[in-house]
Order: C-alpha cells, then sequence, then structure tokens
C-alpha cells in the first residue's frame, strides 16, 4: 500500500494513496481518537450539499472555472448518492468548531473531483480543497449550516412518527372508550375512569409534542453561510453570499433563508437549545407513557395486569413464561438518553465565546443522536408495543366492583358520612361498595344502577343536583 | 395563646386559636419541614384566584348559599389584597400533589368568611373549607390550573424585561456602530468586526428568546378547573364546569380557555418542562452574553480591556482599585440556577403516573423561582451593567493594528503565500501588518486605506474581483 | 429614622442608622436582589468563625491591638450565639465569589466591636472592617474556608440521619423477615423472597451512603485561610498563616488542616463536586426507595397493598377514606431537588476561570440546601413512614399463591418443558401452581411442601442437585 | 446463503446458517434497532469472562459434563482472544435489563462450543445456550457482574493516565517556578504569581481525581454473581456459588468479592452513580484547566499570550497563519459529554423498581463510554498539548510590569491611601507601578527592588511587620 506525500502549515506528511482524505483530515484522526465514531451521515450529506451550493454559485458567477465547478458538483453528487462515506473519517467530537470535519469534506471533494478530471489524488493544482471547493467559505458558516440542515432532515421523520404514534394511541383510545376501570392518582384508587380516556391523555401529549416538532423546524430554517469566519462576509463576494443561499434552497426543497444578521447564528446557538429542549420535553411524554404501560401491565397474577402488551420475546431462562414489557423499558431508556443530551448540549451552547462557539460539533453529536435514537424508540413503540395492546376487560372490571372507586360518585347522593361508614363496612366485611350499599337500603337498586353506569361516570359533569 | 380543636380522618388536634388555617395545614407543617420556604407568593394568589371564581359560579349556580358565597369572595379579595399572606405556611416541597396547599387555602379562605360572617374560625358549620370553599373541585384539578396562571403572571413580566434587554444591547450596537476591533474565534485573533455587530448579535439571541416566551405563554393557557380527580369531572355539575372557567377568565383577563380533554393536564406536565425549557434557552444565551462580557472587560491592564463595566461595588480590600464584574456574574450564576432548576422540573415531570404527577409541588418550587429569578437578573443586567458599558476605542484600535486581522482582508490581493510571509516578517519584526505591507511595496497606501476601511472590513460581501 | 453616611471607592451613601452593615453591604443588596433569600445560616457562623479566628491570631501576634482584638472577637461571640443574624442581608446569589458576604461580615463585626467599645456604629476609625476585621484576609481565603465548615457542619448531622435510616430499615428487614411474597422483576412476578430481605437490600444501600458521606468530610478539612487572594499568601504574615489555621481548629474541633497548595483550594471546587455527587448516589437510593413504597403500597382494592404506610394526613376532599403516600411523595422531591442541584453546582465549579471560582456563591447556595433538605427529608422518612410501616402478610401470601413464583424453584425437580404445561394449565383454570403440580402427580405433597418451604426458597444456595 | 431453524417461547424463527448468535438474539436485534450501537467490547469480554468461570465451576462441581465443560470454556477463550466479537450485535441500548445480552453471549458460545464438539450450529442437544451455558445463572447476576468487572478494566487505565496528566503538569510546574506574571481574579489583573504556581494547582485537582478514582475501585468489586434472578440465589448450588466467585476471582485478577447481601447489587445501582459521579468531578478539573489554557494561549497578538501551546493543525483557510486550541477544545467537549453521560446514568439509576433495575443497560452504555472517552481525552491532552506548552516570559513580564498588580505587596508599605494615589497616577500617565513610586519617592529604588521580588511576591507569608 503506497503513500502520497502533502504538506500544510505544520509540515510533510504521507497520506495512504487510496485515501480521498489528505493532510488535515489525517492530523485530525491523529488529534481526535475519541469517541471512535464519525459525524452523523446526515451531517455528512448536509455538508457535501452546502460545498455543492457553493460551487454552483461559484461557478455561475464566474469565480469558479466551469470545468473544476463541474468535477466538484459531481464529486458532490456521488458522494450524495453514497459513495466514499467512509472517507468521512474524523471523530464526532473533535476540537476547532468543526473545522476538521469540514476540511475532510473539502479534502474528499477535491480528491474525488481531481480524479474526475483525469488528475490522480493529491495534485491540488487540478482542484484545491481550500481555493476551489471551500471558496468564500469558512468552517464558521459551512458546519452550523450543515449542522441546521442534517437536523431538519432528521426532525422531518421524527416529526411524522409523532404523528403516527399519536394515531396508535387514538386507536387504542376508541377500542378501549367503553372499558371502565378504575383510576388512579398517588397510586391510590382514586374514581372510574375507561381505558380509553387513559390512552386518550396520552394521545393529547404526544399531539402537543408533534405540533412543536414541526413548528420548531422554521428555526432551523435560518443559515449563516455567506457568513465566513465572523458573520461579516469578509472575502466572500456580495452576489456569491445571495447565490449560495439560493442555490442552498434549490437543492434542499427545506425554505431554507439567509440570516438577518449573519452574526447570530455563527455564535449563538440557542435554537439547537431549544430545539433539544423540546426533545426533552417529548422525552418526558414517551418516558411517562412508557412507564404507565409497565404499571398497566405489571403481573401476570402478583400486579395490576390491566392490559396485556404483546410478546416480543422471552423473558426469562429461571422463569418459565415470563414475558417482559422490554419495549417500553427500552423507550424509557431512549428517553433518559435524551434528557441527558440535552445537557450536554445546554453545557456546549453556554460555553460560546465571542464570535463563535468552538463547542458546535458536540452540540451536533448529541443533537442528531437525540433525534434519530427518539425516531427509532418512537417506530418500535407503535409497531411492538402499542398496536398490540390489548385489555383484560374482566381484570379492570374486577378490580373496580372491589375497590371504593365508585363511592365518590355516591357521595353526593348519601352524604359523606353515610360514605365513610360504606368504605369501612366494606373494607371489614370484604364486600364491595354495591353489595353494602343496597344492603344498607341507602339507594334503590334501579337508581344506584343509574348512577354506577360506566358512562355517567366518566363523562365530564355528571353531577346531579340533590333536590 | 389559645387554642381551638379541630378533627380530621385521623383524630383531633389542637390549633392555635389566632391561626386561620386549620388542622390540614397544621398537620402538613409537620409532614413537610423539608425547605423552610412557603409556596411562592403568586401560587397563593392563583390558588386563591382560583377559589374566588369557583365561588362566584357555584353561587351564581345556587350550589352555594349566597351569604355563604359573598363570604368567601370577600376573604379571597382581603388575600388577594396582599393580607393573610403570612397564613399560607405549607412548605413549598410536599408529598401529595398540592393538596395540602390547596386545604391550606380552603382552610384560610373558610376561617376569614367565618370571621366576616360573625362567627368563629374553626366553626366550619358557617363555612366549611371542603363543602363550600372547594365545592366541585379537587387538588387535582385546581393545583395545575392554579399553576398555570401563577407562570403566566411571571412570564409576562419577564418577558417584557427581555425587550427591554433586547433594546438595551441594541443601544449599544448603535453606539458602537463604528468602533473597529479584532473579532475572535476560539479566543484566537480572527477579522476585523465592529463592538456593535457583537452587540447586534446578542441582541439577535434575545429578540428570539422573547419571541419564544412570548409565543409559549398561549401552551399554559389550557387549564383543567371543572376536571375533578382525574379529569372526568366526577362529582361537579356541568353548569359549574363552564361557568368557572369563565369566571376565572374574567377575573384573570388572561385569556384562559378549558383543556378540551381535562384528563390531559391533570396527567401530564409535559407544558411546564417546555416552559422551562425556553427558560433553559434563554438561560444559554445570559450566560453567553454575560461570559463575553466579563471576557471583554478583562484587566485593566493585562487582560482584553475593550470596554468597560460600570463599577458597582469596591471589589478587594486586597488590590486598591480593583473592580469586578460583578453583575455579569451574578447572571451567569442565575442562568446555571435555571439551567438546575429545568433538570428538577424534567425529573418531576417524567415522574407522573397514570391519572396524576404528584410531583407537581416540586415542578412550581422550581419553575416559578425561574420564572422569578430570571426576570430579577435581566433587570440587574440592563441597568446595573449594559446601560452603562463604554467602549475603549483607543485600546481596540491599538489591538486591532496590532493583530494580523486585517491580513485576511488583504489575501485575495496579494495571495496567500504572500500574506503567510508578511505574517511571519510582522510576528519578527514586531511591526503591524500595515508596516509590513507598505514596506514590501505589496499595495499602494491609498489603495490599503481603502482595503482597511472600517466599514469595507465589517460589510457582507466586501470582495472584490481581481480583475 | 435616622441614617449615617459612609463612603467606598464608588462615593458615599446613606446607611441606615440602626444598621449594623455598611455601605459595602449596601450596596450589595442593590446589586443583587435576585432570590430574596440570605446566605444560609450555617454559613453565616462559618464565616464569623472564621473572623474570630482571625482576630484571635492577629491580636496574640500582636497585629491587632488588644482592645480591638477583644472587641472583635466579642462581637463574633454574640453572633455565634444566635444575635444579629438579620443583618446578614446579602442574597445568596451574588456576583464576586463572595465578596458581598465578606464584607457584610466585616462592617456586623465591626460596628458591633465599635458599640461593645462604646462608640456609634460607622465610627471605622475604632474598628475598621477591612483593616482590622479582614487583616490578612481576603474573601478568597475567608469564603472557601467559611463554606467548607459550613459544609462539615450540615453533613455530620446527615451523616448521622443516614445511620438512623439504616437501623429503621433493619429494624422493618428484621420484623418482616419470615414475611414471604412475590419478588418482582421489570415488575413482572418473579420470584419468592422474604419482604424483610426487600428492607434488608435498601439497608444496604443506605449503609454505602452513610459511608460515603462519612469518608468524604474529612476532603472538606483541607482549607486556604492564609492563602489571600489568589492562594500566595501575598500581604499576610507568616506566623499569622500558622496561627490562624491552629485557631480555627480549635474553635471549630473540626480537624481542619492547612492545604499543603494554598493556590488549589481557591480556584478549585472539584471538591464540592464530590460531596454534592455523593448527596446525588444517596438521593438515588432514597428516590428508589420511596418509589418502591409507594408501589408496594398501592391500592388499597386495585394496586399491590403488601404494605402499609401510616397515614399522614387525609388524602383526598372528593374519595372518602382515600389516604395517600405523602412522605415517600416529598421523599422523591427532595432527591430530584439534589440532583438537580448538583447540576448546579457542576456547572459553577466548570465555569472557574484561572486563579478564582467566582461561581463559588451558587455553589454554597445549592450545596448547603442539599445538605439541609436531604436530612429533613430522611428524619421525617424514618419517623412519619418506615417506622411505622406494617405488613400485610395475608395479601403477600395470597399473591404469591395465585402467582407462578414458586414454579421456577420446581423446575429443577420436574424439568423446563412440564414446568410450562403446569402454567399454561394453571393460567386456563385459574388453579394455583401446587393445586396443579398435585393434580398432575408431579411431586409428592410432602416433598412439595417442602420444596415450597419459605425458607428454600428464599436462601441462597437452596438447588438440590437431582439424584 | 442459507438458514437453519430454531424456536422459542414466541415460535420458529430463520437464523442465517454463518450466525453464532441465535433466535433470542435475532429478535433482540428486531427489537432494538435504537443507537446501531453494539455494547461495549469490555463488556462482551466481562460477559464472556463471567460465563467461562460458571462453566469451570459447574464443571468441577460436575454439573456439567466435562466435555461440555471444556468446550464451553474453549469457545469462551476463542472470543477472549479476539475472536467472534462481530456475533455481539444486540443494541447497546435494550430493554430487558440486558437479557438480551446475556443471551447473545450464551448463544454465541453454545454455538462454538457445539462446533468445538464437531456438530452443527443449532443442534443445542449438544451445548445448550440456556441448560448449559447460562446453567444456574440469570441475566440479572451475570450483567451486573460482567458491567463491574468491564467498568473495573476501564477504570484502571484511566486512573493510569491521570497519574501520567499529574505528573505532566508537575514537569510544567517546575518548568515555569521562576515565571513571574499577574494572576487574575474575576478575570481582573489581581495579585502576583509564578506560571508554574498556576500548572501546580492544577496538578494538585488532578491528584485528587487520581485518588478518587483509585480508591473507588474497591466499590465496583462486589459482585452479586450466584444470586440468580433476585439475589436470592433461588435454583443455584451453594457450592456453586462459592466456586464460581473464586474462579473469577482466578480469572480476572480483579479482587472481586460476592457481596455480602446478593439482593443489593441486583437492584441498586448507587455503585455506579458514586463512579460517574467522581468522573464529573475530574471532568470539571479537566474542563476548568482546558479552559484557563484556551485564556492564557489567547492571541497571538490581541489576547493574553502568556502560554504557546503546541500547533497540531492548521487552524482556518481564510486567515493566514492562525492555529486554533483545538485539544483543549476537545477536551472541554469530553468533558461535557462526561456531564451529561452522568445524568444518563443517575435518570437510569433512580428508575430501578423492586428486585431490579431494569434500565441497568442505560447505565453501562454511559458508564463505559465515559471511562473510555475520558481516558482517550486525557491522553491527547498530556501527548499533544500539556506537555509541548512553553510560557513567553517576556510577555508574562511585560503584562506584569504594565499591571498594578505589585502595588498590592507594596500597600502595607506605603499605605491603602498612597497606593490608590499611585494607581490612579499610573492610570493617567500611562506609566507602571514602579516607574510612580519610584518619582514619588515613597520606596527607595532597593527596598522597592527587595519588596517587588519574584520570590518574595509568591511566597506565603511574604509580609513583613512595619517596625
Amino acid at each position: 500500500m503506497g503513500f502520497r506525500v502533502e504538506h500544510d502549515l505544520l509540515g510533510e506528511r504521507q497520506v495512504p494513496e487510496e485515501a480521498y482524505y489528505g493532510i488535515h483530515t489525517l492530523r485530525a484522526i491523529e488529534n481526535f481518537p475519541l469517541t471512535g465514531r464519525p459525524i452523523h451521515k446526515k451531517l455528512v450529506m448536509a455538508l457535501v450539499t452546502v460545498k455543492k451550493a457553493a460551487a454552483l454559485a461559484n461557478t455561475e458567477l464566474g469565480f469558479l472555472p466551469e470545468s473544476i465547478g463541474k468535477a466538484i458538483t459531481a464529486a458532490c453528487d456521488e458522494i450524495l448518492a453514497g459513495n466514499l462515506l467512509e472517507q468521512f473519517v474524523v471523530d464526532s467530537i473533535q476540537g476547532g468548531a468543526g473545522t476538521s470535519s469540514n476540511m475532510n469534506a473539502n479534502e474528499v471533494i477535491a480528491n474525488r473531483a481531481i480524479e474526475i478530471l483525469g488528475g490522480k489524488k493529491g495534485d491540488y493544482s487540478m482542484v484545491h480543497p481550500i481555493n476551489h471547493v471551500n471558496l468564500f467559505q469558512s468552517t464558521n458558516d459551512v458546519y452550523p449550516t450543515a449542522l441546521r440542515i442534517a437536523a431538519i432532515w432528521l426532525l422531518k421523520p421524527l416529526s411524522e412518527s409523532m404523528a403516527r404514534l399519536q394515531e396508535a394511541l387514538q386507536q387504542k383510545e376508541n377500542e378501549f372508550c367503553d372499558c371502565l376501570k378504575v383510576g388512579r392518582t398517588q397510586l391510590q384508587d382514586a374514581v372510574p375512569i375507561m381505558l380509553g380516556q387513559e390512552f386518550g391523555a396520552y394521545a393529547q401529549a404526544i399531539a402537543r409534542d408533534r405540533w412543536r416538532l414541526y413548528k420548531v423546524e422554521e428555526r432551523l430554517r435560518q443559515v449563516n453561510i455567506g457568513g465566513t469566519a465572523v458573520g461579516t462576509g469578509l472575502n466572500a463576494d456580495k452576489r456569491y453570499i445571495y447565490l449560495v443561499t439560493e442555490k442552498l434552497q434549490d437543492l434542499t426543497g427545506l425554505g431554507l433563508a439567509r440570516a438577518e444578521y449573519l452574526m447570530d447564528p455563527t455564535q449563538n446557538a440557542d435554537v439547537f437549545v431549544e430545539v433539544s429542549g423540546l426533545l426533552k420535553s417529548a422525552a418526558v411524554n414517551l418516558s411517562k407513557i412508557a412507564s404507565d404501560l409497565r404499571l398497566l401491565s405489571s403481573g401476570p397474577r402478583a400486579g395490576l395486569m390491566e392490559i396485556n402488551l404483546p410478546s416480543m420475546q422471552a423473558g426469562s431462562s429461571i422463569m418459565p413464561g415470563k414475558v417482559n414489557p422490554i419495549i417500553p423499558e427500552a423507550v424509557n431508556q431512549v428517553a433518559f438518553q435524551v434528557m441527558a443530551n440535552d445537557m450536554a448540549i445546554t453545557l456546549a451552547a453556554q460555553a460560546g465565546q465571542l464570535e463563535l462557539n468552538a463547542m458546535l460539533p458536540l452540540i451536533a453529536h448529541n443533537l442528531l443522536e437525540s433525534l434519530e435514537i427518539m425516531d427509532n424508540a418512537v417506530k418500535i413503540f407503535i409497531k411492538r408495543c402499542i398496536s398490540g395492546i390489548t385489555a383484560n376487560r374482566e381484570r379492570c372490571g374486577k378490580l373496580l366492583e372491589e375497590s371504593f372507586s365508585t363511592l365518590a360518585a355516591l357521595t353526593p347522593h348519601i352524604g359523606y358520612d353515610a360514605a365513610t361508614v360504606v368504605a369501612q363496612k366494606a373494607l371489614a366485611e370484604k364486600k364491595s361498595v354495591r353489595q353494602v350499599v343496597l344492603e344498607m337500603g341507602l339507594i334503590e337498586e334501579e337508581k344506584l344502577n343509574r348512577l354506577l353506569c360506566p358512562y355517567e361516570l366518566t363523562k365530564p359533569g355528571n353531577f346531579e343536583v340533590r333536590s
């Protein structure tokens, strides 16, 4: 395996002959052996899309010779088609505000363009990573722009998955709309509700998440490409600044807009904190639902066992027949990870200094992961758990009958004091509320049936004026 | 000091004669000696406002005798005018989803209403804390509703303060719009910018916060009053459910609306996580600005010293004349506290179970504090720091002259290689870029002046095509 | 109410005549209207103790005239006896690394010392806050030293409370050592355990916390008093540096030691992060136990109801007889707050810069609160919850009998396949494992009794070799 | 590519013929497509080590036929030598407390053992994943035991790296022990220090981290192997319980011990929170040092520029000669990630319920990553940054001369009032303190030289009694 020699400000280095990346990438590999994970594939795609937009704009404006511009564009297209992705080797956590990943993209594109033009990798006189591929750009406008694009790309399917989750929950709301059961507050038996109402409340929460994630996308659409090093656009041609954004809009179809004030997105990372904060809200809802499903399906004999989760894998080698709520457990864990990633994003965002936030790679690392694992978790949650949930109607009915939950509904009719006597008697004699009320002759059976009718018990405003 | 005897489910207790609270509150005092801090005053006000709305609705609908209804309303009005606040004694962190604070309100209002009717505190046959003051209510609809109202009350002034902060920053943007200085990325000298542009970027970030906080208010407006224990509205009269929300709208003027699905806000706390997440975004921006101001004003001799912060207090007993950036330091700390409070809110929100989130008091504790301390911090930030900032224009100019920042602007004209030589020569001979460029005859003085004109250096699209 | 005039570097101000604090404190009040809460009382006490130690050392060495030294000491003693605490008015969150609280102490002590000497408050020619009370000191050695002392003062009782908690749990371990029940993993019925073993596992966890908190105290004992501004001890006499630590040891009896390298504790706050991290470990254990107790006591009819928590207050106005697990809920919330406070401490600690951590007041604010509220929570947890827990032995037995938990114990004797058949049959015919095994003639009754003997089921190494 | 058919509780599935894993693993792959990352290699190794220990114990005790025992042991050895690692395919985040990874290990080992015995993969009559490989084990004792071993394996090199970091810092402490410079508090010029003292303070902090990480290892040594499902050891032979721990001690050489109370480590995860909390303390120190180094090396012209960091890569395409502090920036980001991972661990740990913590995989995911990336970061920090730091002694001297830092040292000799005049005069006339003091004739030159001697300025107790 041969080598080619490249040089930079710091000297010469041997680069593997077959590598499309160059000396800057090589140094970054050595500098950042940290997580062993490259940057997110969507971030690679977004970086290359920005490079393509710049090449198109610069060619159109005559800043790049057409042959070079075309070669760069063709190289970008190959990567966007899924090739050469293994050449993006810099660690996801890296010093330098993304410079290394920007240079990695510049070098891979340049070397592939050189090949397209019939040259040999490393012959930067043909296509230069900086002078051509990076023309009128700086890491400080390329990387934040690409991060916003990548985030939108991952946000859209998540938003869609949230819509599917809402639907799956609403389907269960309908399916269980007449399954009366004990409502519980503080884990103590409270008043009757429908099992469907529980899923309805979950659906409402997820509907909010869906809406939040849909709306926040617009905040990500403000990009700072054209601002170069600090947002003043130093060294970039004015016509380029206008055109590159247009090209990027065309290439992505995402409704991107140049930020009014290019210095702002170059240094401020609050938008990523905002998006992550909303992911955290969604994680809270997902976690709450997952925990509830685990509670409601606890058993099979010594738990609540009001619902059954579909069996996804055998649970135990030691306990025959044990099946565990593994999907909600996985959802809980993903939710916790998203909450933790939010902390990393917050820490990185607050550490910005003056004209730049050097910690942007950490934000990318965590934000893109959060978007992706939440989408993955929502998908298995729907498919491998919620869609297959069934109700143990008999069990729900039995627990309700045994509980004192219906007593609250009778209190307006028999008074708080009599209700307390009923409760005590039922507890002592192990009888149901219905039995005791009838035995004590407190309410006629027909009226009692009406009062304890499931729909009356769970419909808002069921109170009848005593008269 | 005498006592009166009250009783509850658990037995009898002596309550101090002068106390307006009763036995439920007494037990809560004993149960929760935790932080030593009562619930936020705004939450007291909001609880009492809910109580008043319920009394008005119940009186109008005939569920409360008019005399009792009027006495309750009058008692509420006294508290809303600022009286009896010291009677709200339950610890801010409390078990029971807010029951103790709801009962504290019920008892104080009942006892004051009894007095208004000419009775003696504790004679609950006249006005009963539960049967009258709490009629058709449950802690589980009262407390979340009150928390949302209290949060809006604190959000509005904060939103207003953010607008003031944006203005103060924009004023400095204008004031320093022609103060050219070194822009720094990764704390290294980069390209020239205007000091005003730095404040402009801060103003943009705060403008986003202002908008977010303004918009998120609507999310807090959905209330679950009328839902009683679990959101099904059990035991509440349908007409009451409609009327109490109307009354609450009238009393607060806040555009409140009954949630479509009352079970949802009873159990889901994601809206508080959303609001807190946005406060965290704002905290990130405030912290970043505060840190920058401390950097820019570092010195007076051995730091950057580009700006002066107004002196707010003497800094040191050991170092004559030392004045420290105490206001930005305080802002940083408040920002950190808001980030930490967000974690408490997140932990509490994800711990909700089934029909209720029993950890709501912790959410209230942290959310209301975050809203308040951030408002306080923003106010001192404006008044005691930002408004009084002055620029050290001479120092800015000197540092720029000494730095290589302007070299980047010359690169398109002299080439990257020559620029590197200039940099090396300047470094070795301790000369400025301007000096070396002239000495080497690389650019005519007149053209150089034009290229180094402040406005050209910081205006987007300053690149001139070489031709 | 009159005023006296004081002046400082920034000019003149009117100070209320009756105030013991002076102009520096006055400015701090105006600068930091943030949380509305003064610094922790223990921190006041610790600051004053440091001042006393310095006065004693300086008097003994002749740097302070004996009359002034005695007056300062006497003033300190009055405060340590509980007087003048209301004069410590600076907000707990403050810019300036604690300077304002140090000056507040200097001023209150000076003015009281002046009075003791027969003078009038404000006549600093008699006793000067800086020249006398603060002699050879800097905020930067006084405040961190005081914080460490205050933290130890709060750590000791917490450590003691943890020991009490461990004992209370062990008492329940003994009390329930023969109460056989279903063990649950992932909330699914697993294998049999003793209720006592569950409390035994809790006790083990708390034993670790107790040990951690006991051990970490030694880390807090390294103090930097004598280091003055940055730890170099500039302007302090060498003999003073030695003597003041000795005096502090005598006054506190805490085994304090001068840090080997005084610059270290002046700028590094990792020790507070370490202590807070251990509090977080304890919070995790407390939270886990509290959550478990809420699960185990869920019901009374439609939950697990294996244990009863003592009733601490009535739970509901709408549901007769409902009693909620308010104490564990409060413990959960305190645990969450401690976790959140840890984040504030971490954020503050990582923000230290060069020779000082200016965010130390935020660390004090959160660390002292965590120590105190955790101690309070542990105390109510023991007294108002754990000590009063009773077992529902009948319920435990019934759930175990109904469950398949014992089946795992029979598997080695009847084989996994037969066990699976038993499980299916029991489920279908709603019979117990015992019934089905006997009906199917799989194991003789006598042997079955032996195999299902509670002690055999829960004692390590119960497997009998098949032979 | 062919398939073989395997079946489990839920039915039949086709497994790729070449796969060593089986149907349980296959289902887990489908159930958990979450992060796309397998469990940490060290966790694989630890799981296989536990399997080997169990096989050795069971063979020795006669519970496993010797041929099967030997085949299992041989299969384990192959994996421990680095083979078949690609067969460990289950996602790192998984529901089920680690069951899927335990089964993955059982299946891979069984199938490889079958091959060793001359059979075909999938013929579990020869070696059974559960009956043989998992004999007397449960995920609930295997997985926590393996996690503790893996954590120790990663903790040891980290502890070693911390020692190296401490040495590197101490080397700089010595190297710069006579480089006098301005000390800064709150970023404001304070009193003189030696550059070496700054590195000395860093070394002290890291020394604490090193000690903490060394000491906490012992906490990880308590393992629960032998406890089976809930820690009662159900179905495991007593002799096995003793022997398996011994075997594990022999195989690892780590000083492992069986926990006194096996239920405790099965359900309590506080030890991982403790370890992670200490990593967080270390992260705080690393982050503080990294931030300081970036500050001290800011420039080259318009910053502090007191030290030079070694150049690791070119910094900018737009700014000739710019070199950025990329290594400290990477260290900051890793530190932030470790802090965030700590939150994930805390969330997971507090979510344990009753006899098990189902979130253990998330703890493993984050804890092992934290240990590894911190070690990686420390290594590059030493090698690529700290070792190569040089001092700009001239610059340090110049800034000190210009500053008023030395004035504090003169205050005891000329008085606070005169010192203030000197400061004002120096500021107005742009002179140094030395110049003004001499001009004003306040101190004789010879004495002044002595007072401003670097060693006097930075040595504790430099105060001379005025007499």
